[in-house]
């Protein structure tokens, strides 16, 4: 499907060019925490957050709020970065390279990765809530806040990762992995849809459908993560597979088997898809994306 | 002045009790994170930052904003409070203890440490973002969140954080100790004021002067803390004092001598007296609450 390909090179590009126009300029006694911050935000990734938040958007037209997504996309992905360079330091994973690169606390010592982090996460903040000057939708500008702030935070990602952190070197049973890959990996995916959905200004019972869609993609995703760990062809993923046996880390698939994590992928993908079409709108594109993401195979 | 004594005590008491009702429940999978968010805002603390934001929207009357307020409370406090919770960690100032306790990390471990004040710095704005539910002032809330965002940032608390590490054990010129200052303590102390006026719905001019007042106020609260470590009792900080000149730290003190400390202290005050009164409103007990906040002893 070359169109695809085509046309979500254009979407990635066109998020990439957003996202930049909100990174702080590097001056002033405190420029290294710019550089921190920026040196994380430029270091790769798949940008799925905002692109998801961008085509939910254009789903429902956009409701006269593509300025204020626009805020909102360059904050959930200062949100994701934030919990990457966090869990890298070394009282977290230890991790001196994230995607080829040296990781934050690595590059700028552990005090700066600290001080980066907390910088985003209220980054984040500090840019979506000036989608407020000059906007004509005050009240979804701060329905999008509140939900930012409720899926980043303890009933959300960081919800996630603290019983992930707790659970280190321990087996975890079956609600305890669904707890985590919930609200670790979902949340923020849902975030992601749900604000493009509000911000466009979508019906409650919509916003509700974007919502099941959003959290089936993010377990089905997580799920493939673990596939692929398994199946998985170590020079598409550029990383080795089998880490999770090495590590004797407890996964879907280490729990229920690959068969049943295969079915599952594909009970999550079709119940998403469905309820997309159930809105009855021009979603060939974002339909495409979803399954990219849940079948990819890096 | 017996009666701004028993005064303050019960505003402090309301204050606590406004805060209290903010704190998460410590439920669900991820309770551990809770414990460790509720025993940093349980551990004490001078309440100034709420304080001041109550009794600044008090100067305005509240302008029919006081719930709004009460949440803006709340988490002024979870921002300054996690701000100690990542100082303390061992990459960073490597306290054990805080007000003769165990500092967050080393009574929840170093992981959960990080995890506690980023889920503070977001419960935070989630608090704040509440405010919107039922609001008749979404400006006026959408404006308190881009402010506790600006002034906690790089811009604000966390840009006075990097210089201030980064120059740890190094003697600091007078401009970069000055930045320090007005960031690191000023821009919450004036984040708090200002967000009194603006959900009261005070008028810019007086906004600005809000502004001024408090950063005089947060310049002469830091310098009077240099003149403490130098000429304080011992017994009524709770603390030895000298620890400055022990660690070859610059203060205001260091560079300028405590004759000129003790001058711009005074200066710094009578000039926010001056701009208080310069409002017309009654503000007896303020500018009391102010004058203790510059001139204590402990």
């Amino acid at each position: 499907m070359p169109e695809f390909k085509e046309m979500l090179a254009d979407r990635v590009k066109e998020t990439e060019e957003i996202i930049k126009r909100y990174l702080p300029e590097e001056a002033g006694f405190q420029r290294t925490i710019m550089k921190a911050m920026n040196y994380s935000m430029n270091a790769g990734g798949k940008r799925i957050r905002p692109l998801l938040m961008l085509e939910t958007g254009r789903l429902f037209g956009f409701g006269g709020a593509r300025k204020e997504l626009e805020h909102f996309m360059a904050a959930i992905e200062m949100i994701h970065t934030s919990s990457l360079i966090h869990d890298d330091l070394p009282c977290m994973d230890n991790d001196e390279y994230r995607r080829g690169k040296k990781s934050t606390w690595a590059a700028f010592g552990e005090d700066m990765g600290v001080l980066a982090g907390d910088a985003l996460i209220v980054e984040a903040f500090s840019v979506a809530s000036d989608a407020f000057s000059g906007t004509e939708h005050p009240y979804r500008v701060g329905q999008a806040v509140r939900i930012l702030a409720e899926k980043t935070g303890i009933y959300g990602m960081i919800g996630g990762q603290v019983v992930d952190v707790e659970l280190t070197n321990q087996p975890v049973p079956a609600d305890k992995l669904d707890f985590i890959y919930r609200l670790k990996t979902g949340a923020l995916l849902e975030a992601s849809m749900l604000i493009g959905a509000v911000l466009a200004g979508a019906e409650e019972e919509d916003c509700g459908k974007i919502s099941r869609i959003a959290l089936n993609v993010g377990l089905a995703f997580q799920i493939q993560d673990d596939i692929l760990d398994v199946m998985g062809d170590p020079e598409l993923l550029g990383k080795p597979v089998g880490s999770d046996e090495r590590n004797a880390k407890t996964t879907f698939v280490t729990l229920k088997g690959l068969d049943e994590a295969r079915e599952e992928v594909k009970r999550l993908s079709e119940e998403a898809i469905s309820q997309l079409h159930s809105l009855n709108r021009e979603d060939t594109f974002l339909e495409q994306l979803i399954r990219m993401l849940i079948t990819r195979e890096k």
